[in-house]
């Protein structure tokens, strides 16, 4: 225990880590999803964030990863994520190796195992964004199983925990550390651009109500989220003194929310990602055509406190998910804070998990 | 204005920037037309890069931008440009991402805006290649009214600043830092091979024109510069001592120059990049053919000076642009003098722009 | 002389390379074959390999290269090579830059020499793997005509020098220093995945027999390797002690072996790379079917000796290759330890090469 712990403060040279007294090391965890780390890890992760972000603004070298190395397999584009990696673990000292399907052997025979247990041996973490519905998570297992390096999910078809910290640390900067009773409404939206995958708004429902937050989720009846991730939502909110709750109403679901995260999942494009025939994907398309409606307007932001902070992962479908006006009103949207919390969460999650031996 | 030299002599450590007293500090600046930068800031950078030529000649550590990232978005195919850039960066201790459309989510909503703002929460510059007509350069400024960190052109469909840099570097190591009275021929040539923009001999013409030097163009009627650059190019001319004129005739252009800079823009595949129909593709096609004849072989480089120096971007399109005669000649061909140059400013550029506050 | 040596020691601070003493530096040096290089040099890159091996176990910083580029080339995918590459330079302190064809001029006129002159006034070595049949050595061979840096092989059509260094370097590892006659296998097997060329058996046969290894080959008549590599290995073997027999007879070529390394080469996909028309690939096509019972499998294991070792470059075309009982036995197959020691050696190879002046 106290060795992990010098192992940590060793590595993060600097930083006071007595928080995580008593914890085990992190170094070597996988991140696959934030439910399998305590809230006593997540803190820690938080606070490392924040510190990061605090060096960075200094200007201070943080060669806490020299030249280590995290791989990163994309199975889907990414802008914030590629992006806050590749920066992250740059400002950490080490490199990203971009392996995009294309430029491995997938098609070769490669299977995870071999993946895993060939990249364990040459350098320090395996990141990976597999989104394919039913396989995408399973996949980040099959590698976590054979890995002796931390396995970093940068998002699958169940799970974006690396998204889900950046919001967290947001909303905490805005509203401190302190967020029980908080009202934050996740709420489904119409889009056109792309296939949204289920991870974002199911890692906000597991995670937000371990921080004893009062969750709503509105979602046309059409695009529910997965039935045992909303029992585990709600098993994490009796726990911690949250709550969660559902409707099918856009309106209704803005009512009083001090924080409105509207977002689609299940578009177009998506479809193909989790139907099996095509009569049913006729079936899902006509659905979402009866809910252009689901739009976040200044209307919409009327209903809500008065403060209300608006967020999105991003890249936001602009004029179907949410109108220039409200996306672009730096009173209310902190997307871009949003957006910039992912490169500090992600060094934090890097600097504790990766560097082991 | 002095703690501005100060942050630059503590950044470029050990270098005499004494001449740069009383600049205002370039970090943070935009490098997207080098005719936005003074003759002095431009001074600054040749000698910055020639600095830096020496210092890797003899295998210095230039650990400048340490762990800094910028980010490369090309739009188009590169070597020379990602290649310095890539090297360019790695010797200063920071690191390039590669950032091709595919790999970003530009087709999932991204615009010009989120991009620069989050790229700019996250690194500490963005380079980028747009050349597409008419979009190019918006695209650029656009990016640059949004970043807080530099926007570095790697060329777009006006003016390509990285490129001239090297060519002045290389014309002063030939002829000395006084280029008054110079006589540089930049020529239209035949290609087939792509599309090349109008911007290399539009930023040649802006820049040279400030450096006092005889400049000709010699091209077809059918291929004509943008006429507000060559205003802005006369006016260089006549504040700086310079002078510009146009020729049709290739012979006639060649006669007595100094330095030859043949090169074609408007080429086969370009086409598409600057008309509006097929009509008028085809009428630019027929345009092209009948100019089979402007290559730069020996018989014209007979006609030029006898010490003329032959330069060229690269790549060119051998047999078609010039023949493997001239472009082999190591007594006339300064290309790879030229190509090497793109290394030393290109780092001269970052280190003077990036790492600021 | 001794400046040679007094640079390698410099540059690979802290390495006793004491054994490398009257050698002449290999800074510079190409790896386009290892045919190329003298014993006691791939011995000293072995060696070094076997160092680095440790001080990464350890965590040790090794920053002999540091801010120093290496170029790929990639013509084919790659896992393997190019991690071991990455991985490899980031721990020495620099930088790989990936020139996938696509991202480089190739279709714009670039040559060979053009690319080698500039990458070499930039950076400080050129990897590149180029396959297609009677074209990739040569186009390495084209490289380092004119490049001053090294370059270094990834894999052509004739050889895979940075594959066989690891081999090699693992046999030792199981078997120790001293191989002469040691019973080694290189047998061809059926696959279907893709193309495989000759080059790795080709660099097997000829530095196993230069350390005095008993070499069978064993393939069908329709797969032959080279006549004049064959030559060669025979030369190589009567210099040093060892030996190399063929057989068309997978059995056979399995009795009492010590080391058996089973693997497709020219497959399905990879007729279109060495034949000439479409009738040769219906042949080729029809001989490789004829042999679908080529396969690497617990029986024919039971037929080599009793601690026979299991060797793949990977990826392996499972059940068509090997049978997964086969490559999945830890107790034979050794072939995450090969695939590590990609890293280390080819982590050498660039510490003895890059850095020059």
């Amino acid at each position: 225990m106290r060795e992990a712990i010098a192992l940590q403060q060793a590595t993060c040279t600097g930083i006071d880590l007595r928080k995580g007294k008593n914890m085990p090391s992190l170094k070597g965890r996988h991140f696959i999803t934030e439910q399998e780390w305590t809230k006593d890890e997540i803190d820690l992760a938080l606070e490392l964030s924040t510190e990061l972000k605090e060096r960075k603004k200094r200007g201070e070298i943080t060669d806490w990863l020299k030249n280590q190395t995290v791989f990163m397999i994309f199975f889907e584009q990414s802008t914030r994520t590629r992006n806050s990696m590749g920066c992250g673990i740059t400002q950490l000292g080490g490199n990203s190796h971009d392996l995009t399907p294309d430029k491995m052997q997938l098609t070769h025979g490669e299977t995870a195992k071999d993946t895993a247990i060939v990249l364990s041996r040459m350098g320090h973490a395996i990141a990976c964004r597999n989104c394919f519905y039913n396989v995408g998570n399973k996949y980040l297992r099959d590698l976590a199983e054979y890995s002796t390096i931390p396995v970093l999910s940068l998002q699958d078809d169940i799970y974006h925990p690396m998204q889900v910290m950046a919001d967290l640390m947001t909303i905490q900067e805005k509203f401190g550390k302190n967020l029980k009773g908080l009202k934050v409404t996740i709420s489904w939206a119409y889009a056109e651009s792309h296939a949204k995958p289920l991870s974002v708004p199911q890692s906000q429902i597991l995670l937000f109500t371990r921080y004893g937050m009062d969750v709503t989720v509105a979602a046309p009846p059409e695009f529910p989220l997965m039935p045992d991730i909303v029992e585990q939502a709600k098993d994490n909110a009796e726990e911690n003194g949250g709550s969660l709750r559902f409707s099918d109403n856009m309106d209704d679901g803005f009512k009083g929310a001090q924080v409105v995260i509207p977002k689609n999942w299940g578009g177009f494009a998506g479809l193909s990602e989790w139907v099996d025939d095509d009569n049913h994907k006729l079936r899902m398309k006509a659905n979402l055509l009866k809910h252009k409606d689901w739009i976040c307007d200044a209307r919409r932001m009327g209903l809500a406190a008065k403060d209300v902070k608006y967020m999105h992962a991003l890249p936001a479908d602009r004029g179907k998910e949410v109108t220039d006006e409200v996306i672009d009103d730096d009173k209310h949207s902190i997307i871009y804070d949003e957006a910039e919390n992912r490169l500090h969460t992600a060094k934090a999650i890097m600097a504790l998990t990766m560097g082991g031996r």
